[in-house]
């Protein structure tokens, strides 16, 4: 994880060449405005400008890309300023006002870097293929359940295509989908634009089409048996997270843990308690051929932990920007090589360019890839033009991932 | 409308009388916490605290009920206040940190007052109903659909009862439910806690399976005809809000209008484009028998306005804080008259309590809802004690009006 970060911290530091001055001043609302607001904004420099009322403070700054940038108080009591150019793609931000790191309160909220707050997409050149069109709609759905190992409630989403509803008793493949550190299960439906991509390649006829289940990568610690009765104003024992999540977010309560054993616990949340649910409530082929997992970064990692540890539910898998399969995977693991189907493998090119060809760990995972390859396993690996370690590298890496699945 | 702002701003002056200085330290976080967060508080008094980490402001302020209450300032930076006792329900707030209207950075976000921001539940005597349980689970379906009548894609929220998906030829009845002014398709979906309110009732019984779709009350002006091919970087003509909303938001584009006839947009938009996509994408039971309208306060009375006008669409009706059905008008719509099967009309005991008798336009509700039910029709009338005009109210009328529905 960590090498990831570093990564990140090197990709975001390019970008963050104050601007010359002379900011060119073609900007338009960002897709990330709310209804009726028209900030923030970016330029075809890829600037990103924000716009505050801020009457009484003495400093307002942009907080993007690691950066702070100094905004200037106009004369209506508005603050206002840009950040150098950013990468094409989604950023999370924020603004500073006199210390207090806050959400810009015209900007819609995403979950990422461990908080709901601001985001903001720098348009790309290829945004057409997450853009919803008037083609055959997919469904995106929210979904609790109970979780045996979890001794809770969980929260997932699951992304059926336009033409589940329409055939009633064909059967789908699985692609269970998994977001990175710091972000949850809102990550794939909201930064993702997971049914948008899908429901256009499938109207492209670029894809067979699949069920994509997105739960969140945490666990929670079971907590001691609950009282029988919930004491007035408590949550019941048998949903502690009390209430459906509201503005989009997880199911608070029992805290969360990432324990040293939060590998175990999260692939027991899986094989035990999500794929049952997922195979008994929807129309799935319940077997490993026809199950696929991915993820990115963090999410990438866990996909490889839970892939190699069960061949039996596992046999296509994808890492985003987390790591790769290599040669010696299969070789340590035997089972797990006999029922590999497909691999794929994808990276930012800024994340590579900041540590090839010694990335991460010291080596290659294009290299590492085809080497796979040559070994005889379907293996992939693609790389998304000028993207660091963010949202875009992932929107084209499902895309392209997508294309190459249960065909 | 007017008349409902007025008796909100009354309900909540209520609630404005200053605490006594000594306030009770027992607040617990609310249902509203972000992850890992520990604010907003509320305490037995329904007192509501926030803690914001500003060292550099000069003034920071809790921005609730109408009413900004001064925090204090702490050694470590931080901070800290609470407000008067707010009424049991849920509550808009924002955070005033010198002269800026922002976020609280440590809540959940709703859309609401006109905009996303932060939110907090007083806990409720009775939210066990809205509480989510391990019962059978019905699903909240994200659902994107052409609309002629507005020339752009919409987007709405399904929900469809657990039992849905395991009876592949059942058709179902359908509520249409509609949000307040200043909020959107979000609002019952999250701060209505509509899915648990529907899957706790059917659990225990008490009502019988229907379909519940959640659309957006505002329509969208068609702008002129958009170019046959979409410039670089623009959206093209057929989805102008370019993509899926981000972190649970309405799709942004063609500016919203709510014009003079404004009425005649939603129920158009309705009546043309979202009931036949409903009743061809869902096994619904396709009559006005099966068929309800309900919404809450500018939702209500566009449900009023919709079924009068629309008789042979709708039979079922449900005005929450939103006007009543008198027998005048069924007396001046005799089509309407003929057809109706079920009227339901509720208030919070305080939007009563500060108008009644005379209320809104000099009327009384209660009576008027009295006068329907002796004059033959199926009429019931609620009132949510101790709250005022907000979703605790709502989600009290859901309940109650669901038990009544298809029966």
């Amino acid at each position: 994880m960590k090498s990831f970060i570093y990564i990140l911290a090197a990709a975001l530091c390019i970008a963050a060449v104050p601007a010359n001055g002379q900011v060119k001043e073609d900007f338009k609302p960002a897709p990330n405005v709310q209804p009726g607001k028209q900030y923030p904004q970016v330029n075809s420099e890829r600037c990103v400008r924000v716009r505050v009322v801020a009457p009484d403070a003495q400093s307002v700054k942009l907080d993007i890309g690691g950066v702070k940038y100094d905004l200037k108080k106009g004369a209506d009591g508005a603050w206002i300023g840009e950040s150098a150019p950013q990468d094409e793609g989604f950023h999370y931000y924020q603004l500073n006002i006199d210390g207090a790191d806050v959400p810009d309160p015209s900007s819609l909220y995403y979950y990422g870097a461990s908080r709901w707050g601001s985001g903001v997409d720098v348009p790309a050149v290829d945004e057409d293929f997450f853009t919803v069109k008037n083609v055959p709609q997919g469904q995106m759905r929210e979904i609790y359940y109970w979780s045996e190992v979890n001794k809770a409630m969980r929260h997932c989403f699951v992304y059926t295509p336009a033409e589940y509803d329409t055939n009633p008793t064909k059967r789908y493949p699985v692609l269970y989908l998994q977001h990175g550190g710091g972000e949850n299960e809102y990550g794939w439906p909201q930064q993702g634009h997971t049914a948008a991509i899908m429901d256009n390649l499938l109207a492209e006829g670029k894809a067979v089409p699949f069920i994509i289940v997105m739960d969140n990568g945490s666990w929670t610690m079971p907590r001691p048996a609950a009282p029988a009765a919930a004491p007035q104003g408590q949550r019941p024992p048998q949903a502690p997270q009390g209430q459906r999540p509201q503005g989009g977010q997880r199911p608070q309560g029992g805290g969360f843990a990432m324990p040293s054993n939060w590998a175990d616990g999260i692939a027991d949340t899986f094989v035990k308690d999500l794929i049952p649910m997922i195979d008994s409530r929807f129309r799935t082929i319940p077997d490993a051929a026809h199950r696929a997992m991915a993820g990115l970064s963090m999410g990438g990692m866990q996909t490889k932990t839970i892939t190699v540890a069960h061949p039996e539910v596992f046999s296509n898998l994808g890492i985003f920007s987390g790591g790769t399969i290599t040669v010696a995977d299969c070789k340590n693991n035997p089972e797990f090589a006999k029922t590999l189907k497909l691999v794929f493998v994808s990276f930012g090119s800024r994340e590579l360019e900041n540590r090839a060809p010694g990335f991460g760990d010291g080596t290659d995972p294009r290299q590492e890839t085809e080497e796979l390859k040559a070994s005889g396993v379907d293996a992939h690996f693609y790389v998304s033009p000028g993207t660091a370690h963010e949202w875009l590298s992932w929107r084209r890496a499902l895309y392209q991932f997508a294309q190459l699945l249960f065909k």
